[in-house]
């Protein structure tokens, strides 16, 4: 039997999250004490990153099969890491704290391809997905354990790798009283349903379809390059929705599909964003018009989600919005009124730092790792049973 | 401090290896007890199982920036991971051994792309190494602990990543009183020197230049593609050699150069072989002329790279050939007369399995990681610092 120990009871890690927005990076420095459900978490910092423009491009293109290259992912796989780690000495820094205070760091890679279910016509691709930021290289340059890529794991035993975050909110949202839906509006949107005193095998999770990414990607091309998201949803306050527009959108197949399910890039990226724009210019549409119908086609996804794959199988009282889109008051608003019967509300409305809660999340994943427990959630991810995720690189 | 424990003084870890010729999976079970250069190594069972044309075909192409991208990339780093995972149960199987009985896996991976020097032009292409075969993958369907991935870690710290093999001939063949030189004649030659009692920091390795690469072209060229290699070096043994043109050729600048250097097919591959069969049928050598001309000139090249920069260095005793050379009889005689003060043998004659040696090598490599001590090289890869190399997962 292999152990990992550690001669101390609460370890101090370092959390790393880089979402599909290709935004940048997050870092939470978190104080953990136990593990698994049983796990104290303190926030002791966060700090985030934003990559520069020419680098998001060539993520951007790296996420494309026509861009990408064998060449780049090599490459990228390595640069990435270098971008880590010195994420984490600024992060160390401004928190005034001594790199020696650390244990290890919790990486959880930047998702570049995901593959949960196997490609029919060709063998080869089988489910599969692939995070950059390469353990080890991360591990030399912050000089600390790195646990890190952990879709894999619960790939291999029958999950889709995703969503990854519900395990960590049952662990920091769950309620004794309350029915509570944990939203994340990132690139994708994902919500956790957090049932009424729940145990971990009552959770469930599920994509609910694209967050940002439309919006940014419209946003993007709208001001050819001069914004990349509505800063707080005011574009989209001017502009009318074309309800129409709206309700062939959600025909698309991937919200009839009962949960667990995930969905990407490949899925709602620049392709879909691209035909969206065309037809809503065919329609006539002014930009603030496109604007305001892509962050209702998001809402409508969100809610529509909720209505058919959660509020049938239990009793919601609050809907908790995080992630960037937290920050939108438009798709709020939107998602309040397709919602009568919730509180919707942010993570932040409850004290809890939104923007660290994907970075602190990894850094108890990396915890479990460490602790040789188990650390997905099969509940919601579909595996077939519970499985240590992760990886081990030494300094 | 972390600490991996094991509770065993002895482990039996399979060792897999996926050489760059993309022929296919070899499996070393073997058996070690200690570590580092201490590590006693016993080989239980030697499996090997070749890729079907088609996958081979498949990783040629993903070993181009042309045919490749990141789709195919995430897909076979779990295929292969299968793929290993397969070998394992069959080579226990073949043993007759209980998968019960192996502690772990060490798995070199499937090498794709190589950028040891950064590239000028593109600052993403940063010096980088991508090995495929997820490991997570691997040790849940094997169910076994698996260390992988080893040379993104030397390249981390400086080094060329590469030649990983030498730290494991130091392991497996140093010898008290005798100083060894370790020949390995694949398609291209490269040898490790071995001083008689050295430590690690006096070892050196360096690509002596060709190994079958000509030869084989050669014999390709001339039996119009009827045979690909110089079986037993019997056709080499009929003919006479050109000493002057053997000469001639020896005056090609790699052989100027000071280690650590490597060549490949850029340099002494098709282009330069047929350079050489134009010249050699100029001077109206036959066939079996050309062929044994060709076998001196590599023999040449490995005795004099010895000359030049090894045996000012230190005393040489033994030369262990290994690789497919091995078996070319009169390749081997060459080499015996120009190096009438050296006895060279091959490693099957030291009862060592060569087929076996590089897999072994990995499961060596692993056995250090697991240990916590460092497992590369500086003298051999050129990075600033010993360090460990490996990524772990948990089945
Ligand atoms: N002030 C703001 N107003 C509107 N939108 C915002 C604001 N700040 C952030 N966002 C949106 O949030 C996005 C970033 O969200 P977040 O950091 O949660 O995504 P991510 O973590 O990259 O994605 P994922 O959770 O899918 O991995 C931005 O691209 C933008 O669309
Ligand atoms: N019986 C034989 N007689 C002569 N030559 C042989 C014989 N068997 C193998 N070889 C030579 O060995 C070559 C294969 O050697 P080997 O398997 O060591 O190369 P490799 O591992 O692909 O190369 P590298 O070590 O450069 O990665 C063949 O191409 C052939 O030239």
């Amino acid at each position: 039997m292999i152990h990992i120990l550690w001669d101390k009871p609460a370890v101090t890690v370092v959390g790393l999250m880089s979402g599909t927005s290709l935004d940048g990076i997050d870092v939470a420095i978190a104080r953990i004490e136990g593990c698994g459900l049983d796990s104290q978490v303190e926030l002791l910092h966060y700090y985030s990153r934003p990559y520069e423009p020419v680098l998001r491009e060539r993520l951007k293109s790296l996420c494309t099969v026509e861009y990408s290259n064998v060449a780049l992912v090599c490459g990228m796989n390595s640069f990435l890491a270098d971008r880590f780690a010195e994420a984490v000495h600024e992060a160390a820094r401004e928190a005034g704290m001594d790199m020696g205070s650390i244990d290890f760091i919790s990486s959880h890679g930047q998702t570049v391809w995901h593959i949960p279910e196997a490609d029919a016509y060709d063998l080869l691709l089988v489910r599969s997905t692939l995070q950059l930021g390469d353990i080890s290289v991360l591990a030399k340059r912050a000089g600390k354990p790195v646990v890190g890529d952990f879709r894999p794991a619960d790939i291999a035993v029958g999950g889709q790798g995703a969503p990854l975050a519900p395990y960590g909110d049952l662990i920091l949202f769950r309620h004794p009283d309350k029915g509570r839906l944990l939203q994340n509006v990132g690139g994708i949107g994902n919500c956790t349903a957090l049932p009424a005193g729940c145990s971990a095998a009552d959770v469930f999770a599920f994509d609910t379809g694209p967050g940002n990414m439309i919006i940014d990607q419209v946003v993007l091309v709208l001001t050819e390059g001069r914004a990349s998201y509505d800063e707080g949803g005011t574009w989209a306050a001017q502009g009318s929705v074309d309800e129409a527009l709206v309700s062939e959108m959600m025909s698309h197949p991937y919200f009839l599909l009962a949960p667990p399910k995930s969905t990407g890039r490949e899925v709602f990226g620049k392709a879909y964003a691209s035909a969206f724009i065309a037809k809503a210019k065919e329609r006539g549409l002014s930009d603030a018009d496109i604007v305001a119908t892509a962050t209702s086609f998001t809402a409508h996804s969100i809610a529509d989600g909720y209505q058919k794959h959660v509020i049938p199988r239990c009793r919601i009282d609050e809907v908790i919005v995080t992630g960037g889109g937290a920050h939108n008051q438009t798709l709020l608003r939107m998602l309040a009124d397709l919602l009568p019967e919730q509180s919707v509300m942010t993570s932040e409305s409850l004290g809890f730092n939104d923007d660290a809660k994907e970075a602190v999340i990894f850094a108890l994943l990396g915890n479990d790792f460490m602790n040789g427990i188990s650390n997905n959630l099969p509940s919601a991810t579909g595996a077939a049973h519970p499985t240590i995720m992760g990886k081990l690189a030494l300094p």
